[in-house]
């Protein structure tokens, strides 16, 4: 499938999504649209990524080069539509792409969108909608057969569906048979499926992410559960709890960004790395037996690859478990702990 | 106001919402709608409620007794409307009276009631549809200047909404400037307002309740806030870990039922109850300084006082903090630590 991605002035910064698409997606990005960054590649600005160009709009895309589908690929605080974008999904249906967007604001509610969707037979993917048949958890996901694995953070956008998907990936790579459980909008995208599990009723919320466990552990051996938020997080740690507890994992990767020591956002310092380990330990005793495999830190602030190595050696002396940082060196020693 | 209370077939074990109305209600309850117990009184199956006929249904009810609203006080598993339930809310409507309903089942989602409800100009309120306006959290509750506690529980069903309404109330007859703040829909049926945050969208849930506290301490001095589930709930554990950082309590008191061994519903031993002062205020810790003031013991299935007051003297000893049965005994002693 080939996709175009709307970043427009966030790309890459404040564009966590289309990021990620660049990084997992095994479609075929054939633009980022960035009226800021017109004219640079992707590869200009990001490593590990697929290299696409950078275009000011969907009508920059030659009328011949095909695309199946513009990928939503930042949301402002608090999710909404930015009016600014209206023009390239308007393009966009006009074309025949489908739209794929995480955000709060559902665009097949929009009625410009649902018509120019009906007319030109296009599909309009809101992936935050959550599925309206969901129910209470009744702890079914102790019973899978699969080797369970959650990843867990010290606070939000620490890199937890990074890491995810390294794993994930790492572990097909070695022959593992594995799925990876999309909990989040950009997960969701990368994956194609999934539930958004901060967007689901609360009560229902651990339900949710023990129908992704349950479905997926019928079908492979081992389960890569995406994690949100932190258990210290003062506006979403009850998605975080809903998630260990929903999925019961065997194993929990703790996610951390190197140098990060208060909750993005909120006036609220970070407690110490190393006691994270046993309070998300402690949390979940009650109901499964999970063990931390290891740690996953972030370093995109730390330039050299030595000093990103010593960060990484510290990460995991604190908190008394092998640890790597995903995307720079690869996710192997807390999958060798997994396997 | 005036109110009737449908409890068909399940009063008074089965019906919390019912028994709580009779308990904590300023209405007067006109009758109790139960077609089994039909004849007897409500006092005779409860102690500590309210006293009123039970009926067969709303036609039992003289046509010159002047009933304002019908209340929906039970909710078979799921929260559905149980059709044997039609005729008394069709009866209520026509005489002129509103309904109120804590169901999942949405009244005014139902064409008839709806109908009904428009013809003769009564109120249709279905407390667990939570407001449409919620966000998440921004951390307001730290600055309030009332005192706010919050009920934290081993399991659900073990007394949280009753030992809330009882420090409240206790705490109104000792001259303290207090608050309800109602998260549930039996605690939301009694105050007549309140939000439902387990049917709130997991992301917003703690900013439901930051929304009660802060709405409350602008005009109490004393807030007391209605806890849902435990943090050890296999499915509900993010309702309550969204309360608990999203109201900021200074004072958790925690409740438990005595005997309760096992997580209600499941196959799941509750850890030692000694466990919990810790686990509690170590989940709030990186949020808020909240401290335990006390636990409240649900001693309804002990027999004698004198068994009920050796279970409170235990339980006491086994959280390390003044107890109380709020039911039997009265809250006071943990209402002490507190004001």
């Amino acid at each position: 499938m080939n996709v175009a991605v709307l970043a427009h002035e966030k790309f890459p910064g404040r564009a966590k999504t289309a990021v990620g698409v660049l990084r997992y997606t095994d479609d075929d990005v054939v633009a980022v649209l960035d009226r800021e960054n017109a004219g640079t590649r992707t590869t200009d600005h990001v490593e590990d990524v697929q290299d696409a160009p950078v275009v000011a709009s969907m009508d920059e895309i030659a009328e011949d080069e095909a695309v199946d589908a513009l990928v939503i690929g930042i949301a402002p605080i608090g999710g909404g539509f930015d009016e600014s974008w209206r023009a390239d999904v308007r393009t966009a249906l006009e074309r025949g792409c489908d739209v794929h967007a995480g955000l709060h604001y559902f665009l097949e509610d929009d009625e410009e969108f649902a018509a120019l969707a009906a007319e030109h037979d296009c599909e309009l993917w809101d992936v935050r909608k959550p599925p309206t048949d969901l129910g209470v958890a009744d702890g079914s996901a102790a019973d899978v057969d699969a080797t369970v694995v959650a990843t867990v953070g010290t606070d939000c956008s620490v890199g937890k569906m990074t890491a995810t998907r390294e794993l994930y990936e790492a572990a097909r790579e070695a022959g593992m048979d594995a799925a990876f459980a999309a909990t989040g909008q950009t997960g969701i995208l990368i994956e194609g499926a999934g539930i958004p599990v901060d967007r689901v009723v609360s009560d229902f919320a651990a339900g949710a992410t023990e129908r992704l466990v349950v479905e997926a552990a019928a079908e492979h051996d081992y389960v890569f559960v995406e994690g949100q938020a932190s258990l210290v997080h003062p506006a979403y740690s009850g998605v975080t709890a809903s998630i260990v507890h929903g999925a019961r994992p065997d194993y929990l990767v703790l996610c951390h960004e190197a140098g990060r020591e208060s909750v993005h956002g909120y006036d609220q310092d970070l407690p110490p790395v190393s006691s994270f380990p046993e309070r998300y330990e402690t949390f979940a005793a009650p109901v499964c037996d999970a063990t931390l495999a290891g740690g996953m830190l972030n370093t995109r602030s730390t330039e050299s690859d030595a000093d990103a190595r010593d960060a990484v050696a510290e990460f995991s002396e604190t908190i008394g478990a092998p640890a790597d940082d995903p995307v720079r060196f690869g996710p192997d020693s807390v999958l060798e702990v997994i396997r």
